[in-house]
């Protein structure tokens, strides 16, 4: 039987939960729900669920390693890569497939991304198990999400005929749709929420790569000769920059033919915003949510807040506000706002205060 | 020619301005405005410009000798008086006039508190000098503030004749009234804020105290005997607590005859809330005003941020808000929300969180 991986893809840098993530501490490392774990915890210990601890690859930033290491003690060394740069999500699937490949020709993985919220484990755990499945039979499979709402803040996948296991055939992927088309959407009932999770063995992968982004297929050969020489690290090292920065979404899914989708269900989130981080906190009866600090809210309704621990934040008569503290920056905004985040940044940069971001 | 003194009110525990100001750290060692002067050292400044720095007394709790110290490098050590408890105004206005008398049996004194906004320092200053010139031919005298619109958050002196040197005489002094009686008072003429500033001749004012609060004024003569056998402050920590708490207005200017007013217009403001502190500070285009912190304010407008010295407050889309943030807490409301800061405080006592009052 061949090993199963689970590559987590922890290298974002999100700036959307902005001034709890910041350049050096992206939203991955945040718990956001007020619990004690973190989304990159949570994403690992799910992910050792199905294919076991010691199959759980982290792909993250070398200037993330020290918090990484922090957060997964129990991580095994030889199963965190460091990318010297940020290259999106292609050559960090090829690299990680590359490391599986070593331990097994056979290898069929599950890439998954560090930061989404999951509402009921066991249905995800079931899920990916049938994806990975499928995968072993050769074909690039996602998950899609059976949507419960319009929602215009995630890509779509469309899908098509039924082809046994579950599985459906991906028709198109489609970018995020205005209110109308999402609306659509929802009511045919043949679009899926794409979840960003990919499953496939190395050999099917490795193919669609030589296919569609040959330079990267090459590298990956390049790569696994250094290891064999014991020069990996200073081969990625060396050669990383080089590689196209392209998502493995449009550098090969996109591209390739014959890409299946399970649908799944599991209360899924990507917690895209923090009016995302609010909607799945724990609220009190006047839907104030508090994802960190002691929130004293007195005629407030519909706020959300995140403080450090010990940290007193007290509301006084403000409705559907989000109010995000640091140590060193504050953010007050309207819920409705969660989106421009950015634009903050954009300001601090504009300004010359980089220290902040 | 009779010595003069100012005598600074600085026993304050205000709870309008929390989080910044605490029991241990009230309203007077603050700076609202963002400047660097805090108000109590504002008020002395302004005292000695009058009565010359050596003539400026402070009295304040003994539990907030050090910041005072701190505050008023400055202020001669015997020229600071240290209550063991708060008695309200009267029993802390009769010590220091012991004090003074002891100086100069024909004393004039101006009692200020220690915590009002001040906009015209030069008018300010000749007004305090005319009321102490009318003080000192006997009478008790007050400033009143002409008003500029009909403030409902102020008490009121309703004047009579006039009676030389710009004096009036006081008819009656008024609680803060409705607004339909404010609009009334600004419309009459007849109305004068009431500034909390009094003036008079230690003689007159002993005698004053004679007639209406006799205790207190045994009390000075004990004291007195006290301090002639060294031991003023062993008397002064085991009889204040027996002291009538009441104020100066309540227990003897209401109640004496022939109290005359100085009216003043000088840019005064008690500033009595975070409202108060917006109004006062310096205010960007949108209307956004800083005390303190970086603001950065996209697209907010009527705002008013309070932060420590360093941090960054981010207020993007909202309106009218008031954000005043310290190390430990973090309130956030309406600026219309401004005068129940007070229930706050009620609801952390009520959960036994008594570490941040």
């Amino acid at each position: 039987m061949s090993q199963r991986f689970a590559v987590i893809m922890a290298g974002g840098s999100g700036t959307r939960f902005w001034p709890a993530s910041r350049a050096a501490h992206p939203k991955q490392f945040l718990s956001l729900s007020g619990g004690d774990e973190t989304l990159l915890q949570a994403s690992v210990r799910r992910a050792a669920a199905v294919v076991g601890a010691t199959q759980v690859l982290v792909v993250t930033s070398a200037r993330h390693a020290e918090t990484t290491r922090a957060q997964l003690p129990a991580l095994p060394a030889e199963n965190l890569l460091l990318e010297p740069q940020g290259r999106n999500t292609a050559p960090c699937i090829a690299w990680a497939i590359a490391h599986a490949r070593r331990r097994d020709p056979q290898a069929v993985l599950a890439v998954l991304p560090a930061d989404p919220h999951v509402g009921d484990e066991q249905a995800f755990e079931a899920v990916l198990q049938r994806a990975l499945g499928v995968a072993e039979g050769g074909a690039l499979v996602t998950v899609g999400i059976t949507p419960n709402r319009p929602e215009t803040g995630y890509g779509y996948v469309q899908v098509g005929e039924q082809c046994g296991d579950g599985a459906r055939r991906v028709v198109a992927f489609v970018e995020k749709p205005d209110a109308e088309r999402a609306e659509h959407f929802f009511a045919s009932g043949d679009y899926l929420w794409n979840s960003g999770m990919f499953f496939f063995s190395a050999a099917s992968m490795l193919t669609a790569i030589e296919a569609h982004l040959p330079q990267l297929a090459r590298w990956v050969v390049e790569c696994d000769e250094a290891a064999r020489r014991g020069e990996e690290e200073g081969f990625v090292h060396d050669s990383y920059a080089s590689l196209p920065s392209v998502s493995i979404d449009y550098g090969v899914m996109e591209r390739a033919d014959d890409i299946l989708v399970v649908p799944g269900s599991f209360g899924w989130d990507d917690v895209g915003s923090w009016s995302a981080a609010w909607q799945l906190s724990q609220r009190d009866g006047d839907d104030n949510g508090c994802g960190g600090g002691e929130m004293l809210a007195l005629d407030a309704s519909g706020s959300y807040v995140s403080a450090p621990e010990g940290k007193l934040v007290a509301l006084l008569g403000v409705e559907d506000l989000v109010v995000v503290d640091t140590p060193d920056a504050l953010l007050v905004m309207p819920r409705e706002r969660a989106q421009q985040v950015r634009r903050v940044l954009d300001e601090l940069k504009a300004r010359d205060k980089t220290r902040f971001l």
